[in-house]
């Protein structure tokens, strides 16, 4: 089994069936966590660049157990806002790194199409790790995995994604594949933070959460950003506890097999109380888990080109 | 031979036997760095974390290349000021690590007891590489080692530690290990700097260095950390330099044998002279070097739980 | 076929054919970059720091793959001011690396004879990657290996240094080996960048690009640093791309089989237009790939001494 792909850019990008492919890999990687070495010979001799122009360290190390995991050669670039002064272009950047014999490179950047960017460019397999508000696949997929495995068929599933979808690469990387994949997405958050015209996507809108929960199978929580408070895109902190924080209250509401998800990190007492984190319902540590396992699939399943630029005259 | 404990977080909750157990397991470790290839397969596909929430390229260095000999897979974090802003829990942090199948999680904190938090949460194993004023027990077991190595006993040893005993997780790792081997530990330094009643810990107390030298086995000398000046906790550094700088004409009232220890990274000319720092009588560098082979034989000794966070549904 | 040497401090100290037989070991290792399995057993069991006092991403990225395709343990150490105010002193530091067992040491640092001081203090063996002004001898072989690949000999081969020549290492590393080798070197640039009695080297100075660019076979371009304007060192950044970038138009009037060299990263647009940079003559990407083989080449060939540090008492 394999994708007929070099890269993964994002999930608007792949079909049902590719999709399916990347989810049937999934369990022998996440197998592989229950034994005593932890470890498989895939990438043997293969060399990773992480290249974040954002620092995340939970994705970064993600990505860089996954690798390890495959005996792959990993090396970490995170690149300093006064590094980038020293004016390279992302392009020659991306062509040393492959002149340097990179096999995979994961790139982080705050401009959407940055990865696009290299991808075209290089020989190399070029791994989206969030691309500004565009989309974040990896993690959509384990979002999609950890459905999977615990609700087995998408058809008819209905999964909420509740809080910034404007500014969530996380929310549509999930909308693009659950839509694929024949879930029924729908969002909840203040009209501030829903993009327009969303419903043309085939998304409800739901700006009341005690409403929209009642329906739905899965209730993916995203993070707020604080920070964008200071944007005035949404109403003060306590106004936003208030109306969308998902509380025991509102679960009670819920579906009784609802399960609960948030890519993390948490701001518990936000948009999540701890007695919501903590529940039953929630499969939080376990999409960290199938993270690990889902990027070991994906650069088990892209095919990066021969490479050409070793001349030997 | 193992140790029956998933962590180890401080001298203190290890007994006399446990101790002697540790110690017995370095030299097979220390052996290999003599063997062209200085790499043994114990811990081939474990997953190794360092989480550093105060930098230490001395401490983090040293473990990670004890797990690397031992054939680990190493992800080094290091969690800035403005990544703590991000709000997420420290066990949320470790609870994620734990989902990402971390068999050790080697912590340092600023805030004493954050090992035990974790420790008390995570079925990983937890390593304390130095919390608060509290313990930093590895750096313990290498000065333990250390004097083991070249003393061959503890019964009846005097061990003088010299300097801001009140701030050091040194001292107290040195003190509770030393005393339950059956050295007898003494402390120099200024009045401000020795903390009040720790006579009831069995530990003699000099103010006067030269008195306190004549009769030790030990010296173990520890880092002036000058930006403490600040809070006017020792005279000034002249001072400091006049009263307790281990000097030539200091070290020749000490008995001919004596062992000069210091955990580094050394402010010569401060606490230490040059010329005692390059006598014969230092074993400043070996102590470096065992710290390596001490840490191989914690992490070798160590027994993490078997996970239980991988469901197959 | 090894070199009798413990240490690479700088081209300026090896003969011509201590440095034939660096580059006769370089093609080996480029041809490993061919194969699936980019990976030899060369280093297996070796400990390689990387101690970089200046931040550098692309000679630590190359160092880094090089040493993990050799097999190597392989730690980074990046001293940031903060840290150097400890105050220990980089003998101390080095001492330490030691007793960790470091096998090579690999520094990069402002001062002009940090890597000396090191490796006449250590039996590990030091690699200068990069000191003040001085040396940067990787830099210089990987230049070396360029065009001996392209051009098979130096003898008479006419190789032009573009730029700011006093305060480049890479121009001095490229000037002490072309001469041995046979080549004959030219520089062209702003007097103000020139080094006074440069020509008692025995190289061709120009004032003017458009002259010294008829003759060359090679033009190794140096990178611009935009803060020396500061300085006043050299006419506005205007006058500079007018007077001394390399255009399309001036690369018209050298040789049809001239190579393009460039350290990198490149400003674009400052001392190189896009147009040459992307031209069939320039062969800037393959001296990146090169460089990863030079310095495993390196690495190979360098002696360290066999350790005395760990004694058995």
């Amino acid at each position: 089994m394999s994708l007929n792909h070099k890269d993964l850019l994002g999930l608007q990008f792949l079909d049902k069936k590719e999709l399916q492919i990347i989810l049937d890999s999934v369990q022998p990687f996440k197998t592989l966590f229950t034994r005593s070495v932890k470890k498989a010979p895939t990438l043997l001799g293969k060399t990773v660049v992480t290249l974040f122009y954002e620092p995340s360290t939970r994705t970064r190390t993600s990505f860089e157990i996954a690798a390890k995991r495959l005996s792959a050669d990993i090396v970490n670039i995170t690149v300093q806002a006064s590094s980038v002064v020293k004016g390279e272009s992302l392009i020659d950047t991306g062509k040393t790194l492959e002149a340097m014999n990179a096999d995979y490179i994961i790139i982080r950047h705050s401009m959407a199409g940055a990865p696009d960017i290299l991808a075209r460019n290089l020989d190399a397999s070029v791994i989206n790790a969030g691309d500004g508000f565009h989309e974040h696949p990896t993690q959509g997929l384990l979002d999609l995995y950890t459905m999977y495995e615990k609700k087995k068929s998408f058809e008819g599933l209905k999964v909420l994604l509740v809080g910034d979808i404007l500014h969530s690469r996380v929310a549509k990387s999930n909308i693009w594949a659950l839509n694929k994949m024949g879930a029924k997405v729908a969002v909840a958050g203040p009209p501030t933070l829903i993009p327009p015209r969303i419903e043309e996507l085939g998304v409800k809108v739901f700006y009341n959460l005690d409403e929209a929960i009642k329906e739905a199978d899965v209730i993916n929580i995203l993070r707020i950003q604080l920070e964008r408070q200071k944007e005035n895109l949404f109403p003060s902190v306590h106004e936003y506890v208030e109306l969308y924080q998902l509380t025991k209250d509102r679960l009670a509401k819920a579906k009784k097999e609802v399960l609960i998800m948030h890519p993390g990190p948490m701001n518990r007492g936000i948009e999540i109380s701890s007695a919501v984190a903590d529940s039953p319902n929630a499969v939080i540590n376990e999409q960290v888990t199938n993270g690990i396992a889902v990027r070991m699939a994906v650069l088990y399943l892209l095919k990066p080109k021969v490479k050409k630029n070793v001349s030997s005259n």
